[in-house]
């Protein structure tokens, strides 16, 4: 059989995870990896979990396992608007908000669209427009490497040509994945402005906004701009990634459409997971757990900053998060993050290499660390075997 | 704002399920409903979920939590290879079985691109091929009215020049939602040998085929023809919908491609609904509780069917299906279900219009009734009802 025959003309365009790719071959656990992006298993409320179950079989019955409303549970959506301050009819849950991202692309994106995007971006939005055919453009890009360094920003597409018109900007402002970055108000505001000016759309992803350990909270692009912002949101790093949950806010003509294309996709969201996301967030646990998970995180951050600044050779450079799941890495130009990549597993340690991140597969003297995940004891050895790996390239 | 214009081209094709906006409007408890595809609440296993939970958290931890693999958890994909007969390479977990066709319809159909379907179709399906610009077209269909009636079959669409060619044949060939019809031995075998003709796919959607009340099991399309089928599976009908899981049983170069593409839809299907999914198949729970749901659904279907030869007018005929949720009504023509139904609504009963599951929303004489759903005490005062209106009609 020639199978190729049949697949879509989108198929040539599917972009396989590299990170997802790492997890099929290695088993993390045996290594120190500061690769993937997977939130701290301490951090899961397990022993709730059984309450959390009798407490929605008693309260929603066989409800709770019957088919939902395609928007997601009534209770759930009212909880969401109720923390963010909006109407329920703007608020959509999503089976994960990496489908946020992609029902924004099915609905929003042809082959040959233009996607703003924020430089380094997130490794499954890139999927997901590529997967559509749409060109991916940078819109604003920008690395600090030390706490009082505002770096340099690469200004806003608005001299080029930027032909057809771009459908959106898509963007993580708190705490990027991958440069656990956060932008400041002045540049939210400026691309708010870009985006006025071009007319587009934003998709203002924010999966890890809740998690900061430092600084002050800085608006956020749906507040500046609620008219043209889908914001996507994720219970994977506030409760548990294995619910599969998360939801979008935005302006209800496009949530409309949004409500449509999501009957296609799974009919509706997780019926029994979701009714546990509300009483968890409900009842307050979610907010009690949410302040032990910044503890933690807040901890591992400072452990790896004092880890990186006492073990790194000279000319490594890291960003320093105010909050999320990464810290971004980059080295002396020459040194190829890609191709030091099996020497590192081998010597037994990960990272994901920084070009996967990068539209053209440029910044090979780039990586992401992750800090959430590893097991502590395991961070100085782990950035140890690094530092000696790099010290060697150098 | 314009949002129009941010729209994909898809846009303008995408189909709001009918059912769904019923149920957006109705509360479907306070009439008598024959409208809906759910099963009944009664065969959820409500009581067996905090077991079923303990034993997940106490096996698996945190790993119930945290993300999982792509394809789906190895325990779960091992059960579903095991039952089936199949390698596990063979399975891929899905996030619904509607997840299962919108991957196919993503990975498969270009804008033009044809799909052949048995008529009447799944609504959810045709959404979802029209949502990709597919053209839908009839390969097979046939309505049998009594046990004994062979029925008319319409044959396949060798003959007519058809062009470009197919990319797959869409089937539920076992109990199709919505006529309840099953295709025989010989007609599976007629479908596969049109699909090796015309060299095309076929997606086998099997969620009803494990609810069989009478006559004998027929071999499925993914055994006569292996090469060339992706068979889809559902939980929704065997353990609960509110999990939203299903599966894919396919040849390994048509399943590689679609777990490329399911990394960009959500990453990983729910990792906690899956382990209980594992633990409710694994230990034969399962199939005890098939066998209670089996004959629960064989009494509604016999019962069904006796209200119906007595209450029915003359001149109104019925297909008598051997498992699944579905029969359908053939009413004399003239008769517009579409046209009656705010009136049958008024009255207090509902059904789902036939017309929607045409492709040309022809067969306006034709109704679809579930009878998994309803109380059972409401079936007969619901068929008097739906009788009357009928009656008043001819």
């Amino acid at each position: 059989m020639n199978y190729q025959q049949y697949f879509s003309a989108d198929v040539p365009s599917f972009l396989r995870s590299p990170v997802r790719e790492i997890f099929r071959k290695v088993d993390l656990n045996a290594i120190c990896s500061f690769a993937g992006g997977y939130p701290a298993a301490d951090t899961f409320p397990l022993q709730e979990i059984p309450s959390l179950a009798a407490s929605v079989l008693e309260k929603y019955g066989t409800k709770a396992l019957q088919y939902g409303a395609t928007q997601g549970v009534p209770e759930l959506r009212e909880l969401i608007a109720r923390r963010y301050g909006v109407p329920v009819s703007q608020v959509q849950i999503t089976t994960s908000s990496q489908q946020g991202i992609d029902v924004c692309s099915r609905v929003f994106l042809d082959p040959g669209d233009i996607v703003l995007a924020n430089n380094p971006v997130y490794l499954g939005a890139l999927q997901s427009f590529r997967a559509y055919r749409a060109q991916v453009m940078e819109v604003m890009g920008f690395t600090r490497f030390a706490r009082n360094d505002n770096g340099t920003v690469i200004p806003s597409p608005e001299g080029a040509s930027v032909s057809p018109a771009p459908k959106f900007i898509y963007v993580i402002p708190d705490f990027n994945n991958p440069s656990g970055e956060t932008l400041s108000l002045e540049q939210r505001q400026e691309l708010v402005r870009v985006a006025r000016e071009l007319d587009c759309l934003i998709v203002e992803d924010s999966p890890y906004r809740e998690l900061r350990y430092s600084g002050e909270a800085v608006t956020s692009i749906r507040e500046l701009a609620p008219e043209r912002t889908l914001q996507l949101g994720s219970f994977s790093k506030i409760f548990a990634p294995g619910f599969r949950l998360g939801w979008i806010i935005g302006p209800e003509p496009l949530l409309e459409q949004i409500y449509v294309c999501k009957q296609c996709l799974d009919l509706c969201p997780p019926v029994f997971d979701q009714y546990l996301a509300a009483e968890f967030l409900g009842s307050g646990a979610l907010d009690r757990n949410l302040q032990k998970t910044i503890a933690l995180y807040r901890h591992r951050r400072d452990l790896m900053v004092s880890l990186l600044d006492r073990y790194m050779p000279a000319g490594v450079r890291w960003t320093y998060p105010e909050g999320g799941l990464f810290l971004w890495l980059t080295l002396p130009e020459g040194i190829d993050t890609v191709a030091l990549y099996d020497q590192a597993l081998s010597a037994g340690v990960a990272y994901v290499a920084g070009s996967f991140f990068y539209t053209d597969g440029s910044h090979r003297n780039t990586m992401r660390l992750n800090f959430s995940f590893i097991a502590e004891e395991k961070m100085e050895p782990g950035i140890q075997l690094l530092s000696n790996l790099l010290r060697n390239a150098l």
